[in-house]
């Protein structure tokens, strides 16, 4: 019996490209910058996975994800020969547009009705903080945030999953991980957990050519989170 | 300028006393113990503060709160000579006595409002686990669980404020601890943080000697949560 629900955020819950895009546009704007908006969220999250990485491989000590999105923000910057562009202050705001993500149509209404018969948490790789402050912009009604900050370490990592569900006092076969990713799946599985999937087959934009289908057999396999949230209720 | 409120939580938010000594009551009803359910409630939270002493002290590294009320629970059923009369299962049931209390009157609605302001989160002694299932029960509509856990400390020791300070990515001037009891806001009051204090006056039962006053100048001083809104959000 699933006693709650934990979720991927970026990417499954909100649009990160739409939001990091639309915050890019008016911080160029207001310093003058000719690039692409699109093009630099794209660049700056392409560093998201390699910058985890050294973490995960314990070459690195757990610092969380606004440490990371800071570092690889100058360095997306230097790839587009912006360096010096922005001063620190300027760069503190930029790096807040993580916390400024419109949440997916269905997202907000879906989660409400899941709220009422299940916990519903974050297992993002996201900072208390981001998730928190992002939560109280997109209206995502979180009973607890969990994940990355919870385990000091970064998904598809074991501990993740493993920590979220010792956090909230249940055993993995009680918990269900709700991703539009089939790897998080994958690695949710291999620790016990339950698991659900449906597509956003928009987040990386129109010409998007990953995790269009359920890639194995999840136990529930839904639409949107607006579906989902009708198989589980009903 | 306040960005976020952090509010202990036993005494403050819910009615531990009146909790405990329901679920006490269905307990002893079950298992035909002849013994009264408020005496139980008080002795077993007596118990609470010179547990987590033992880790504050560094004599004991950090488990979390439901593992001391266990220790706590077992302790108080020896006090009252009842060592035995509840098995494994019952123990485990009854020691979520703790998840199930009772908001204040005004709790809910006082939170609600105040959340469309702040951010709002505990800043108890609690689990993630206990502060996340009790939320469920009260109607608690948390941002985020932070104190203890997020500090692996309890409760007045410094760091716990600090911890949930940072957790959020603020400075401690841009956070206001609420509480219905001087000495956590004096601690956190050391800490840097912002004070708002209401008294509970029947917390330990109609007969109630402390906190019924404000001890120091704190930063408001209210009558309950739903005046310390009005104020916030005048």
């Amino acid at each position: 019996m699933i006693k709650a629900l934990i979720f991927d955020v970026f990417g499954t819950v909100v649009d990160w490209r739409t939001g990091v895009a639309n915050e890019a546009k008016a911080v160029f704007a207001e310093h003058s910058i000719h690039a692409d908006p699109v093009d630099f969220a794209v660049a700056w999250r392409a560093q998201y996975a390699p910058s985890m990485q050294v973490i995960r491989s314990q070459s690195r000590s757990y610092v969380d994800l606004d440490v990371l999105h800071r570092e690889n923000l100058e360095a997306t910057l230097a790839e587009f020969e912006l360096t010096g562009a922005l001063d620190n202050a300027a760069l503190t705001r930029f790096n807040r547009a993580w916390e400024k993500l419109p949440a997916w149509p269905d997202s907000t209404e879906g989660l409400t009705r899941l709220k009422s018969r299940f916990a519903i948490a974050t297992c993002s790789n996201g900072s208390i903080a981001l998730m928190t402050w992002l939560a109280k912009y997109a209206n995502l009604p979180w009973d607890a945030i969990l994940g990355a900050p919870v385990a000091r370490n970064y998904k598809p990592e074991p501990e993740v999953y493993t920590a979220s569900v010792s956090a909230l006092g249940l055993n993995p076969e009680e918990v269900m991980m709700v991703a539009a990713h089939n790897g998080d799946l994958a690695a949710a599985r291999k620790c016990g957990l339950k698991t659900a999937f449906f597509a956003r087959p928009t987040e990386h934009g129109p010409g998007q050519t990953t995790d269009l289908e359920p890639a194995e057999n999840w136990d529930y396999v839904a639409t949107d989170l607006g579906d989902l949230a009708d198989r589980l209720l009903k």
